[in-house]
């Protein structure tokens, strides 16, 4: 499919295919004859072709999985969630989940989408993925006889320290759009929900970031903006344990996993007030390499049973790796986080904080049990609010000519 | 002042001294105590020093012009306008510029600022420039007998296509803050706010962006989100039209400039409906590579008279190539604009524009007839809407150990 040219100057598209009917013809009609540059004689040159960029990066659409969970982090992400429309059903979703996969198929190889109303934009993927997640709603919908939805696939259960605003929560479709380019996110973006216009409504989008990709060494593990070093302790792509533990076995979901989101509010003003030892106890880490207090380098195993000379545990019962951390080697989760700072208000200096993505094949044996013990005791807790919850399933990916929902909604 | 190493274990800081008393002493002293790593024999060892990387080059901060505006645009940009408390006099007013050139000194090269809470969050500057302007206001309470603010530094006249929103217009302190990484501009901002807090309060941030560094060769124009290849006709930095158009010549503000910034939206949903023919007749070029209607590369020279075989202008008398040109050379700006594109909302598929921002020697010579004939005719503004407006004195940059602002301050 991707091997389709990028400009297709007649004859009917897959899309108008897909859509039928007059009505919806002529509009896609109009947008991709848009893209048959005519006035003979006055076509402009081509300029050179430019030297290979690291824009021109790509990541596949197609496979077993779909991309933008075990792909090495984006500098940008843009997670939108869509409310569907009471009218669309299950053929409605079958149509839709085909054009977005096309869409995606397409513009993550730099190549502009069908009717794509500004195809000059599209050319510079950076490693552009569109990940889909259905929520219980679509599911619901899309669900026929055997096809349960998984019985983790619901709002998290209420934690004490949870404020969640329904603005940052839940959804019927979340597209996960990211890219080492602002500018391929907002073209993307905006290609794949004007192909949801007539199916759903937008519910909310939440804008996250890390370093730019080249600024750091690969590989490097994040900072937060509190400048933790974040996620030390992770599954890593490509092992046993990230097979088994982020990706389902069973049933339609197969080959899929789970993503849980949690809008957690950093408040930097109070965290502010904490002096540098304050801050290394509260994680149980060396803010300057994410060492353990026990150790000297980032991925030291911790010595839980250290203790000062007076006596005291030397990364202390409250901290929050002590509190992360099970003995339960099946409740790892794996991390995709990105950080937030939008526009503060007022005498705030921010309203900042992070996007806490997390993949694993089962929502309620691994992230429910982990998300217990922080909400129990943690110290992290009195700087962090969670302000936004969500649960997606993230079904398998697909072959080409496939669509991303196939295994449900065919 | 940037040979200071980053962690000053003790001892007075130049930034208590500036602050003195106690009151303030206390809380600098508590954040640069705790940038003494201490616990002996758990000090972690450092890592081993990684290969230069994009994100380590450096912008110059002293100099005879402020950084930023000269320098090629970075890829992410957060404007910030201030709003001076009421007790923030001539005095506190040099205090307030004497601490944020000291934090921009530092941070531009990749220093931690003093009293950094977060100083490992300084070490990629990633091109980072830090830009102050200064508002009507802080130039009324820092002028004194023959230091006049400039005629220009005013609201721009109305225009009837404003629909201006005050939360996106004016201010009396403007911090341009940019860079490759958002991280960086992130952090640098916050460091710089924190700062400001005993003397303004935000009025509003805007945050831009363009394409990541290396996804374009170098030089490439910009394209806005209409697709547009965007500034094309635009003054050279090093050529000199551009100092002579730029730089202010006289007075306190000789070496300085001015910045208007107009934020744009962009009605995406209705440049939808446009065909591709309408929207490059829209502004007079090829959507393709910018070339005029009558050209074939981006930058050859528009050919007004030609007329089309039924006798039409080429390039149409509405199309804002042809309004925003000018027969007078003197009326020419300096632009640096950036996309933006917030969160939508309900059934719109964008919130998504432009932050155009120009930098002229005199805002009333240069940018005001300019937008006086875009305001009269220019097709463009049936999908443009001007939403917000503010103009400010870019003010000389200064020498190691001097401070923005002292032309009037001192």
């Amino acid at each position: 499919m991707t091997d389709t040219p990028r400009r297709r100057p007649g004859g009917p598209t897959r899309r108008q295919l897909l859509l039928g009917g007059a009505v919806a013809g002529v509009g896609a009609a109009a947008a991709v004859g848009a893209d048959a540059l005519t006035r003979p004689g006055e076509r402009p040159a081509a300029d050179p072709a430019p030297e290979p960029l690291a824009g021109a990066g790509t990541v596949p659409f197609h496979g077993a999985h779909q991309a933008g969970v075990a792909t090495a982090p984006q500098a940008h992400v843009s997670l939108v969630a869509l409310d569907l429309l009471d009218g669309t059903d299950r053929d409605a979703l079958r149509r839709l989940m085909q054009l977005l996969s096309d869409d995606a198929a397409r513009l993550t190889q730099g190549v502009a989408a069908l009717a794509d109303s500004e195809p000059e934009l599209a050319v510079v993927p950076a490693h552009l993925t569109v990940t889909f997640g259905f929520g219980p709603e679509l599911v619901r919908r899309a669900a026929t006889g055997s096809d349960a939805a998984p019985s983790w696939l619901r709002p998290l259960p209420p934690f004490t320290i949870d404020r969640l605003d329904p603005a940052w929560s839940d959804g019927d479709l979340l597209l996960q759009i990211a890219s080492d380019d602002p500018m391929t996110v907002a073209h993307a973006q905006r290609m794949l929900l004007k192909d949801t216009r007539s199916f759903a409504t937008v519910r909310w989008t939440q804008a996250g970031f890390r370093r730019a990709r080249g600024s750091e060494a690969s590989g490097t593990t994040m900072r937060n903006l509190f400048g933790q070093i974040d996620g030390t302790v992770n599954l890593e792509p490509g092992t046993p344990d990230f097979e088994d533990l982020v990706w389902v076995r069973d049933g339609w979901l197969a080959g899929g996993t789970s993503l849980v989101l949690r809008r957690i509010h950093m408040d930097l003003d109070k965290w502010d007030r904490l002096d540098r030892g304050g801050r290394e106890q509260s994680v149980g880490r060396y803010l300057s390499n994410g060492a353990p207090l026990t150790g000297t380098h980032e991925h030291d195993e911790p010595d839980f049973t250290a203790t000062s000379r007076i006596g005291f545990p030397v990364i202390p019962e409250f901290s929050h790796m002590r509190r992360a951390r099970s003995e339960d080697t099946s409740q790892r989760i794996f991390r995709r986080g990105y950080n937030y700072d939008d526009a503060p208000s007022g005498d705030r200096v921010s309203s900042s904080g992070l996007l806490f993505v997390s993949y694993q094949a089962d929502v309620d044996a691994q992230f429910v049990p982990l998300q217990r013990r922080l909400d129990e005791l943690d110290l992290l807790n009195e700087w962090t609010t969670p302000v936004g919850s969500a649960v997606f399933a993230i079904p398998p990916g697909c072959a080409e000519g496939g669509y991303v929902g196939e295994t449900i909604l065919a």
